[in-house]
């Protein structure tokens, strides 16, 4: 193994493994990718994260690294061209506060929204829409979070572009919709029109298939 | 105001707070303590963290940071003397990876045995529990998780060493005990030991009233 090997033990449907990959192509690494079996974990997922188990995982050198914002904030070191944080320190304190801010609340909520029914999924849905409606607020002065390229909170972010509306479609429950949420629609747009980001998104009918499967048996086992 | 003005909008007991106390004090920053009364929050806290509505806030030179991992990362990189985090990338990720173990995992799960009764109580003991005997094999080659002086992860995990043993006192639940948890137990020791963490300490029979009625009224609320 080249001591600068790089290799993302990732799973294609996984948003988190998608920021990774995302992050290495801005940066222009090299990497191998090998996509995991999340029933069948490998021995390999398995050492490299003991503590959590999942993926995304970044080995670089032989050397594991955990947890999607982690890893982005590694890669940014160690390539630190392209960077994707700011360089100013309160900016990057702003964006340190979003993403944990994407992740604790809206990542969460949502994810309430696609893996809960009843009341729960209710609640979850107005946590959920309240927390769009802060990202909303977010100043953004270019196309994107980053200025005029992506930068970090875009790729934070970047999963909703493409999840949210596939996960309206399956629960029918609307929580950026149409009209709702005008700069965070926009931000959607641009987003994904982004050549890099596009090439690496997971085939559309795939992933709903994907979902729909997911969300299926969830629901069965919990009735 | 002088335009470097470092304002920490905090409160005594806040463990989160001490934090960000503990890292200024490491930086030798002077600055302005302002004590938050949580159940009557001044305009100046709403206005600086709109969002999450707490402390801790840091004030640099008119512009707010919440977030204590936040406000620590901005700390290091605003007054680059003395680094907490280490200079490594890997080190540098490591660091962050069980920063975000303790308050994702620590933090909940004992303030969850502190805050709830019965079973859910009882989850949270198990969960806890478990997350502590994960920070026992959080390799530790000195007195220190920064090596023979204080760093970043030792002001994260800072407000075990203390609070714990008090929330055990209160509930008569043993998280970390005399005998278990031995590397926990002697890194509580020589942190506690540290004279600039002990000076900022709150006293402990003043903290111990606090918890005992903060516990009491929630107990009481809820049932």
């Amino acid at each position: 193994m080249a001591t600068d090997q790089v290799t993302l033990l990732g799973m294609w449907a996984s948003p988190l493994s998608l920021r990774i990959e995302w992050a290495l192509k801005i940066k222009g690494i090299h990497y191998e990718y090998i996509d995991e079996d999340l029933d069948n974990k490998s021995q390999r997922l398995l050492t490299c994260n003991p503590v959590h188990k999942k993926v995304p995982v970044l080995v670089h050198a032989g050397k594991p690294i955990a947890e999607s914002l982690v890893i982005l904030e590694y890669i940014d070191e160690t390539w630190s061209h392209s960077r994707i944080l700011p360089e100013d320190p309160y900016e990057r304190a702003m964006a340190r506060f979003w993403a944990k801010f994407a992740d604790d609340k809206c990542w969460t909520t949502i994810h309430g929204v696609f893996t809960k029914t009843g009341q729960e999924q209710e609640n979850a849905k107005s946590e959920a829409i309240e927390s769009l409606k802060t990202l909303e607020k977010i100043p953004r002065e270019s196309k994107f979070f980053g200025g005029d390229a992506i930068g970090f909170l875009d790729i934070v972010f970047g999963w909703m572009a493409y999840w949210v509306p596939l996960l309206e479609e399956i629960t029918g429950i609307i929580l950026v919709g149409e009209d709702s949420l005008p700069s965070l629609k926009e931000w959607f747009k641009n987003f994904l029109d982004v050549p890099l980001v596009k090439e690496l998104l997971p085939p559309r009918e795939k992933l709903l298939h994907h979902l729909q499967t997911f969300r299926q048996k969830l629901i069965t086992s919990s009735s």
